[in-house]
Formats: C-alpha cells, structure tokens, sequence
C-alpha cells in the first residue's frame, strides 16, 4: 500500500488505528476450541467486528511462531481475511547478515503478502536494507520501543549527545525515505515525540504500548501527529481480549470504537 | 547440554566446529529434487557427513521461514535427527517486549527442542530474560555481528569511551551466566578477540563469519580461547555448498574435515 492510500484511508475513516492480533491460543473464548483452527476463527471476528473502525492489522509473529507450522498456517489465513482496504503489519523484529535479512524479506513479502515487516536495528545497513528493496513494501524499524527494557540501550548517549534511537534514525533516513520507511515509537515515551518529529517530520510512526503498557494516546496524538496524521496507533491486548466470553468480539469492537473517538476529534 | 558436556565433546572430537545449516532449495543438488522434502533430505545427509567433526549445528531460521509451514516442517524433522551428543542453536536473531519474548521462546525451546536462541540485544533486559528462564537452555546474545553494517551501531562509543557492543555484553553478563549466557563475535573483527576476553573470560563464544564472509580462523582460536576453548566456530556456506553435485555430501565432509585439522592443532 502506497503512502497516499494509507492517508485516504485514515482520512476516511477518522482513524489511525492499528490492530494487533497478538492471538494466544491459551486466551481464546472456549466456545472457538471446537474449531480445527481457532486461531483463524478468533482472528476473523475480530477482524468482522474492528474492519471500520481500524486502518492496519499487526499480527505479532511470536505468537504463531510458538505454535508451530501450524501457526504459519493460521497466520496465511488470517493474512488473506484481512480486507485489501487495510495495512499489513507483520511484527516479526527480525534482521540479519544480507543474504539472510533477503530471505526474511522473501518470507514477509513474497511467501506471504505483507505490506510491512518490523525490523530489529542492531546489525545495521546491510541487514535492513534488503527489506527496502521490495518496491511498494516498507520497512517498519525499532527505534524507541514501548517496553522497560528500551532504557537499556536505545538511550546511551553517542557522540554529539545523540541517543542510540536518534542515531538508529538519522542512519536509516540516508538508507529509505518516507514512501518505505517507518519508525517504531512507542507510547510509553509521549514526552519524546516533539524531538522525534524534528528528526523525522515525515515518516510515519508505528506507535505500540497504549493500553496494556499503560501508554497516553492523548499525549501521542498531540505531540506526534503530523498534518496528514501520520501515526499508525496500536493496540493488541486491550482490544482482542476486551471480554472473554461469547460476546468478545462486540468487547473488542466497543474497545476499538472508543480509541478511534479520541482519534477523531484530532484527525 | 550444559557447559562441562559442551567442553567434553569439544574435547573428544578436537573440534570447536558448528555447522550452519542455511538450507537454500534454489541451491540443492538436483538429485535431491525428486524427494518429498528435499531440504530434510539435503540436512540428513549433511549431518551424517560431519556428525564426527563437528559438536554443534546452526540452522539459520529465515531459509526455513521464507518456505512458510512446509519449512517449520522440514526444521522440525532436522532437528530430531540431529544427534544428542550435538549441542543446537536456532540461529533465530529474536527480541520483543518481554511477554512475547516469552512466546519466542516457547517456540524454540518447548515446541521445539534447541539448545539454545540467537537473541537481538537492542530491546534491553526483558527482551533477552525470558530465553535465560530456561532451565539447561541458552541465549546467545549479539554482540559484534560478522556484517560489514556491525559498523552502523555496534562499535559507537557510548559513556567510557566503550563502544556499544562492549555495553551490550557486559549488561547482559548481569542477567546470565557463563552457563546460560554466549555471545556472537564475528570472525570478521579477529583483532577484537583480545578485548572481548577480558570482558567475557568464561563465556562461550559463538563465532560466524569464517569461509564465505572471509574471517581468519587461526586468528579466532589464537586470540578468542580459553583454556577450555571456549568457541563454537561456525561455517555454513563454506561447508553444505562445497560441492553441488551427486557428490555434495562427500565435499561437504572434506571441507569440514579441513576446518577441524585447524582446530586440532589448537585444543
């Protein structure tokens, strides 16, 4: 999906809203467990319920991954579910030497049809830059994550000051553009996203870590919104799991609906 | 396997050798091409031709991921065959916020039956400590990648004038062990096997980048072990792709036997 699409689309819909099927088989309604493939079943509704009000679908891949092949089955099922409409995310983190990091590419583009794979910065040019190669695709990659952990080392200070994140960024920017290029930011640091929108006025943002980790859409959509939006919002566990029971898709859809209002009064 | 049985079969064979199993279908013999799973088949005959020269494998996890299910397929059956004197590594590169770590783990460690998981140190603490919650299981952190990008992130000097790899180890040396903690150096950088030692004297070291990618091996062994060894030194390409015909498996054999006579004048 093309840049401008995606802004029609938030445009549209009043929402920059991204779903994450983050589907834990040990979390599921019991009434799904009959099917041969709950997963799948789960991930349907949840998409039947949230299709309007939502933009993108983020399956994290851990969570098929865990189960196996036939997670990787759940996962290409639920990949062709997702209306053409809406942006494809796959959570996957990877990167690796060149000729590795293209397989990955191989296996998120090609295998299947993601519109974007998240990307893991560590390993630098060679093992980020095959997933930009893919025309029409984009790379999402990890500059300040949501979690604790991204005290660790996403902020120790570089040369001129600059945090790693910051580095990680200005490096990226010389390698893709904003019609391939995305930042993961998370929620959980609304105090840094002046400073991000200076670094990067243009590209779009992939923001996890409002709901579950306690992040404040609010705050993201004030500091963080350009004047197309340009914020992919994400939330996983606070919308597919809203309720348990037989009526958690309509949960998850009144748990979408309120996030997208807040949306709405900004967009 | 734990530490002392890793150092015993080290010791038995005089090898140090991994073998990386980046099992690509586009480059099989074609003769493999008539079975029903024809990366297994190319795997098995790999292992029974290096069983006696190496102590561990290393399937990269992308070439078996860009094949969809029918690749966690054929990894699953290699693994199993993979003998269980061999120690194995699920050269996965993973690395999410702590509960789907949790799930990566799961995958590699309880779905399946690795030793042990290459893990992407950008995330910080909760990312890698799930892996190190394994009982008799092992994270193998990244730390100075073989790539030309290891140049991007990895050698940036933080606070101390110490680069950030040097940061990434000696954190992470605060949440494992010398018995559930190693690090990938790549072979590509022998003049930093020194330094590394005084940061890590006891941790195993998990070394890419011989063959293909040009890293010196006597380098390795004279500069990065301990007096127990103390390095899985691995060759992928260099080793499945020596030869590509009827053949293959003889040439495979021959070119590892050329890398354990190396090391055998070392152990």
């Amino acid at each position: 999906m093309t840049r401008e699409a995606l802004f029609e689309q938030i445009q549209q819909k009043k929402s920059c809203l991204c779903v994450g099927l983050d589907t834990d088989l040990n979390r599921l309604p019991k009434h799904l467990l009959q099917y041969s493939d709950p997963i799948y079943e789960f991930n349907k509704r949840i998409i039947d319920a949230t299709k309007d009000l939502c933009v993108a679908y983020k399956p994290n891949i851990a969570f098929y991954e865990a189960m196996g092949a036939r997670g990787w089955e759940s996962l290409a099922k639920t990949l062709e579910y997702i209306p053409e409409t809406h942006f494809t995310i796959a959570d996957a983190k990877r990167g690796d030497i060149g000729n590795t990091s293209s397989l990955y590419a191989r296996a998120f583009f090609d295998t299947m049809d993601f519109d974007a794979v998240t990307v893991a910065p560590y390993m630098g040019e060679d093992s980020v830059k095959p997933f930009l190669e893919f025309e029409g695709k984009w790379v999402i990659l990890l500059a300040l994550t949501s979690n604790k952990g991204s005290q660790n080392f996403q902020f120790t200070t570089q040369e001129k000051n600059q945090p790693l994140y910051e580095k990680v960024m200005r490096t990226a920017m010389t390698w893709g553009n904003a019609e391939n290029l995305m930042f993961v930011i998370g929620a959980t640091h609304p105090e840094k996203f002046q400073e991000i929108r200076q670094i990067a006025p243009d590209n779009f943002l992939l923001v996890p870590g409002i709901g579950a980790q306690g992040g404040d859409l609010e705050g993201v959509l004030h500091h963080g919104a350009t004047d197309k939006c340009g914020l992919l919002i994400n939330s996983s566990r606070g919308i597919i799991y809203a309720g348990d029971g037989i009526g958690f898709a309509g949960k998850a859809q009144l748990s979408a609906l309120r996030l997208q209002k807040v949306m709405a009064t900004t967009l």
